[in-house]
Parts: C-alpha cells; sequence; structure tokens
C-alpha cells in the first residue's frame, strides 16, 4: 500500500504550477528544507510512481506526463468531497478490495474509506463468481460506509453506485448506459462495471457496509478472451478512445458522494425516475430466478427501496429484494 | 473462558454412576492414573465449580448435588446433537455473548459454536437496546450459523429461536409462550426473552449468523425494579418455581438444532401453522412502525420468509420485513 508521501505533493504542486517550463533544483531544495540530493531522490521516486519528469544541468526539472495511476498524489488532491475518499488506500496490486476494506472496517477505519487497487488477483463478484480485474486496465475500488441502513434494504446500495457511473458516462463522456438491476451496469448489453455489496447488519440495520466497483475501462477486444463468462465491454471500446482512469475515478467518487447523501438522506425517492429511466430492464418482459422460486412478469419499476417492482401474468404485484433477472426474448 | 477438564467429565461421570454411594480416592486415583492427592486436587476444582461434593477419610467422594451453572462440564456431555454445541465457550462474566461469537466467527469458529455466560456485563438488544443480564439468574448464548441465507431473511431467523423456546416452555415445563413479532418470547404478555440476530452478507447472501438469545429464568418480582425498560417476567414466576437452568439451556439447543434443520431446508413452510398459533399478534390490529412509515392493519400471518402480513385499512396485504409492531388497543 503507498499513501503519499507530503513531499510529493509539494514537489508535484510546484512542477505543475509551470506547465512546460523547468523549475530549478535550487528553488524546491530551498521550499522544501532539503538538499538538491534529497530533491533528486524524490523525484527518481515520483518517476518510479510513473511521471515522467526530464532533469536539465542548468534548468531544472520539467513535468512531461503525468501517469493513469489511482495514485493518491492524483485522486486525493483533484477530488474535493466533503467525506468519500478522504482516507484513500492504494494498492499497485491486492487479492480483493473489498476483503481489504472489510479488514479496514474491522479496525475501525472511518467512514468514506475507499480502497483502490490497479489490479485484483482474487477479484469478486456476486454469488462467489470471480471478477476479472487486470492490471491497469480497469479501476477496482470499495468504500465504506458507517452507516445504519434496513438491513433487507442494504443490498439496493447497489443501484446508488450503477447510477453514478451511469451518469458521468453520460454527462462527462457523452456515453449511455443502463443499469442490469441489481447490480450490473451495461453498455450496447455488455457489462462493463459490477458492483459487490458486503456489510454487517443485525436483524434491523447496517453497522457498516463495503460497496465494491469493478468497471472495464481501457480494455480492448482481445482483453476479453473466449473464456471470460460473460459478454463484455470497456468504456474504450464504448466510446472508441482510451481514457484516463484517475479522472474517471475522480469524477466518479464525487458523483457517489452526492448519490449517497441524498441515498441516506431519503432512499432513492428523487431518484426513482432517473433509476427507472436508466433501467435495462424497465417495462420488459424478465425472469428473476430466487433460491426458492422462479417469478416471471413485466417490470413496473422500483420500489422507494430499491426492490424490483414485477406485475406477474396474473395481474399482481410482487416486490423482489434479491434474485438473478434475465429478460425474456422478444420483449 | 473454560472448556471442561477431560479429567473432570472422567471424576464426575464415575461420581454420578454411583449416586448417593462413595467412591474411594484410590478407584479414581488408579482410573485416572493420578496420585490421591492429584484426585483431591481436582475434587477442589469441581467443588469450586459449584459441585457439592463429601469427603469421608476411609469410603471416598460422593455428589451431593450438581451446581446449576452452564458450565461445559453439565451441558455438552448431555447434549446429543449433531451439529450445535460441539464448539462450546463459557464464560462466568463477559461483555456481550454475541460480540465474542462474531470475534470467534473473524477467527473461523465452525457452525454451531456457542457462546454462554452466566452473566453479561454489556448485552445487546434490538436498536441498541441494553439487555439486562444479571448473574446466575438467567440464560444468555449465542450461536454461530455458517450457512447462507438470503440477506433480507436471515432477521427472521430470529422466529426460529423463537419458537424453539416456546416449544420447550409448553412441551418440557406446560407452560405458555408466545411469539411477538420479530424477535420476543412473551408469556402473559410480558418479556421473557429477546433475540439479537447479526450478521455477515453479501447483497444476495449471509456469510454467517449469530443468533443471540437472552431468557429470563430464575429472576423474582424483585429482580425487576422499576427502571426496568418493558414489562418483564421469568420462567419461575410464570410456572411458580425455580428452574434448572442448565436442563433448559440443554433442551432448548436440541429444539433449535431442530428447527434450524428445518429452517434452512426449505425456510418456514413447514412451521407457519405453529408460528401462526403461537404469534402473540395473530389476527390482531397493530400498528408497525418503520424507518420512514408507518402502517397499520391486521396481521393475517407470516409468509415462507418469516415476514409480517398486514392486511391494511384499504385491503391491501403489505408484506412487512423490519419493524416495530404494537398491538392496537381493544383488538
Amino acid at each position: 500500500m503507498s499513501h503519499a508521501d507530503p513531499n510529493h505533493w509539494t514537489i508535484l504542486r510546484l512542477l505543475k504550477a509551470k506547465p512546460g517550463g523547468y523549475v530549478s533544483g535550487t528553488f524546491l531544495a530551498s521550499r522544501l528544507g532539503l538538499s538538491r540530493t534529497g530533491i533528486w531522490k524524490h523525484i527518481q521516486n515520483l518517476r518510479a510512481l510513473g511521471y515522467e519528469i526530464t532533469s536539465h544541468p542548468k534548468e531544472g526539472y520539467r513535468l512531461e506526463a503525468l501517469p493513469d495511476l489511482l495514485i493518491p498524489e492524483e485522486v486525493i488532491l483533484n477530488l474535493n468531497t466533503s467525506w468519500l475518499g478522504h482516507s484513500y488506500h492504494y494498492f499497485k496490486e491486492i487479492g480483493s478490495t473489498n476483503d481489504q476494506a472489510l479488514s479496514l472496517a474491522s479496525q475501525g477505519a472511518p467512514h468514506g474509506t475507499v480502497v483502490v487497487a490497479e489490479r485484483q488477483t482474487a477479484g469478486k463478484g456476486r454469488m462467489s463468481r470471480v471478477w476479472e480485474s487486470p492490471s491497469l486496465h480497469g479501476i477496482y475500488f470499495s468504500t465504506l460506509l458507517r452507516t445504519a441502513i434496513p438491513t433487507q434494504e442494504a443490498p439496493q446500495c447497489n443501484l446508488t453506485a450503477a447510477l453514478a457511473l451511469t451518469r458521468v458516462l453520460s454527462r462527462d463522456y457523452g456515453l449511455k448506459a443502463s443499469i442490469k438491476w441489481p447490480n450490473d451496469v451495461l453498455m450496447e448489453g455488455r457489462k462493463v462495471s459490477g458492483i459487490l455489496t458486503e456489510m454487517q447488519s443485525d436483524q434491523d440495520s447496517t453497522r457498516f457496509l463495503v460497496l465494491g466497483m469493478g468497471i472495464n475501462v481501457n480494455q480492448q477486444p482481445r482483453d476479453f478472451d473466449s473464456s471470460f463468462p460473460y459478454p463484455a465491454t470497456s468504456v474504450a471500446m464504448e466510446g472508441g478512445q482510451p481514457v484516463m482512469r484517475q479522472i474517471l475515478l475522480i469524477r466518479l467518487l464525487r458523483e457517489l458522494e452526492t448519490l449517497m447523501d441524498l441515498f441516506l438522506a431519503q432512499g432513492f425517492s428523487q431518484l426513482l425516475e432517473e433509476l427507472e429511466s436508466r433501467s435495462h430492464v424497465h417495462g420488459r418482459d424478465v425472469r428473476v430466478h430466487m433460491p426458492h422460486e422462479e417469478v416471471t412478469g413485466t417490470v413496473m419499476g422500483f420500489t422507494r427501496e430499491g426492490a424490483l417492482r414485477i406485475r406477474t401474468g396474473r395481474g399482481e404485484e410482487s416486490i423482489i429484494w434479491a434474485g438473478d433477472v434475465t429478460r425474456v426474448e422478444g420483449s
């Protein structure tokens, strides 16, 4: 794990303040109270993180390019959230960001803690499925929410994250995405993101939740080989160009905070219309697979708690809290 | 915490095999491969646990009375369950048996682990309420269930424990008790037991549950002082005589295993009729308080998942997954 080195923040800020220009080592050394050798060591560390920095014997240092990494140096400074991501745990590689966030939760990590990884070696999906998490192509992060949500409503938190992503894709990238209840985001019918909520709760409400999200960002068709378990796509494939992951993550975290504040204050009531308009199954005939039964019917929308409203063949309305939804062909 | 000393088991078995008679120290020493001094030390330990054992210079040792403690020496040997309580953690005093069981769960404790305490210093009820847990008067225990139950159904596990207690009170003690959905057992309208289920789950199903139960057993009216937060009673008060707590616990654990096996196999479908006949609110007019709203109506029964079916004034049926139920006066 790496937290940002405070000296890194300062050096980057000073370099970025002179776009295209050089900043002298002497100046940096005096501002940081370090020797010029000390500055040089920090520059080496920044280069190791992926920053392209040229050095000139007389002129000093010049920032040529930022790495598209989800490192705290780039994400935290630009986040401007009021509570989300203020505790930011960054990993180049980790088993599962959700497992790490659950572990941090049990150690007392604060509300809004975010765990981000460039790669997961054991990414988790629903129903003990694997979430493919190749290095640097995607965004894999988990958010710890210390909040009391009624236990049976908590799984629907997924929808907040799904809605945040569809909003960002639409507003900032001009891309259309839809929400497949309960936990996927689709583009052109193919999966671009999956969400896994884990929680600790009592019979009434949650103690804490961990909201984990995996997003396919810069994958190309060759990255989804034939062994891939479902039709998948990426933001880059749908938009026709690569996307800066750190910018997408920052936008998404901001939107997630906004929506989570709304959801925690009043459930989905303010969001129902938008949720339904972005729903992949709204108005469609679907089959819902549940542990004890199967229901077929037409999706009428969501309840204020995010459960699915289905009108069955007999004209009755069923409220579905959890299940696997598939569209019935032809609808 | 104490686990039973294997030598204790053997000595107790040999003493119990001769009810009212003496067992010589020499015999015990030879059977256990210990010195007579070693036997004497174990007898002292058993006395410290509460066993009344007289010693006679020539005759040896005689068991006069068992302590009414929930110690493994007495509970485990007589349990005869197939999975419940095989890992049995006994505490004279602990903060909360649920907290201890949650902690054991995170350390990998097996399915069916039971945590029992003679006294809780921080007993927990629903909604962060306190559960009064005075020493030796009650039974306070938690059961760890490593099982995948749909997240929104898991809180209804409570009903399994409530039903187990009402069955035992009825069958073995001739006492009538009723279930107040979602988590209390009442006798004559007063609370005799409360249940707190805590769990770790994902959006679909539980990883594990901890089912905690507090039972007022031998309290007398003076033990429920005026500061008591609700009308309470005890098994002894209702039955008119003190009850051996260890016998009640053993019976309850056996019944809980039976009912839990049924519930895990097929939900409450086989138990609906009995649950409804023992329900404190069945057929009654009630008001249900929920986080977002309040519903008034007549209780029609339970769903197979243990949710409450209410017929509202407009003749519609509402399914209630969580809430506080109060009877409307006069119904």
